[in-house]
């Protein structure tokens, strides 16, 4: 299985693409970050970005595509701008008849490091070690976008679909944990 | 001067536009709503959206889409899917070379009715009677884009363009009130 993860920004989009199988050894297909330029209108701006993620998706064909649910109470300078290149990723992959997964940044945290409350430097050593790369990926964005994919990877399959199937790993319980506080938010 | 006007909503997505010229009359050219699924997924929900509005372009050729812009103040519970149609109809008119403009709520109030404090009604009434219809055009998302699209025909160039031409009516005095109000607020 392919995913693209996308974390989402105005002025760096991170995108990352990782194959693997649920709960096995992920590896890193590619990884990258879109940019637009601060200095020009929103809407050319989103362009951009929507550009750079047609060109993704058509280069790798990935089977999901995994993106940061973004929450209204986060940064208010930047959250509409998240929210919208967000929103021009899930019409990119909807467009492409390819399925969307949200995940939650607790989510994303606990599926790499085990806990849904890890730090961000953290989060950007365990998808180094993850995927076996020497270096962690830079920018952050780029980082966190693999981390969005491998957490979409190594999803514990039981809690989504069935609620007989208990989580085993403390990576999994963590998960579990992050997923259903986040459903009690709301 | 073609309007399009977009009051961006995830269920209700208002679409109207309007002919004219600057502080002249303005003639409607067509309304309508665009709408998803509440029960569809947001993806899916985004693409309709998205489709709805391309179809919108590529029937009326728009000179600039006049689209509202979205505050992270807004109601929570909407502003993410209303900030996404935002930055979709932003994107289409951006892949066009058409030309977008935001404007506040405020702004729009004050075009149409010379308060940037109207009250919905007064706000839908004006568009009635300014575009010289029988009725205020249903669901309230149309009447918005509409005075939207009139928000945008009616905008007192001096104020966006030469600083030595004062607003000279009530409406364009409340316009550039709300407009000052709007850049202080950043």
């Amino acid at each position: 299985m392919r995913v693209l993860g996308v974390d989402p920004g105005l002025t760096r989009c991170g995108v990352g693409v990782v194959e693997g199988l649920a709960g096995r050894r992920a590896a890193l297909v590619a990884v990258g970050v879109e940019r637009s330029d601060p200095g020009a209108g929103i809407d050319d701006r989103l362009l951009t970005i929507a550009d750079g993620l047609d060109r993704w998706l058509d280069a790798y064909l990935p089977d999901v595509v995994a993106i940061e649910r973004v929450f209204a109470q986060h940064n208010v300078s930047t959250v509409m701008g998240t929210a919208q290149v967000a929103g021009l990723a899930m019409v990119a992959a909807a467009r492409r008849g390819i399925p969307v997964a949200l995940h939650t940044p607790s989510e994303v945290k606990a599926a790499v490091t085990g806990s849904g409350r890890a730090g961000k430097a953290q989060v950007q050593h365990m998808v180094a070690q993850i995927l076996g790369l020497s270096e962690v990926p830079r920018p952050a964005d780029a980082a966190d976008a693999l981390a969005l994919a491998i957490c979409h990877l190594w999803r514990p399959a039981g809690l989504m679909d069935r609620a007989e199937l208990l989580p085993n790993t403390p990576a999994q319980r963590a998960w579990a944990a992050a997923e259903q506080a986040a459903r009690r938010k709301g």
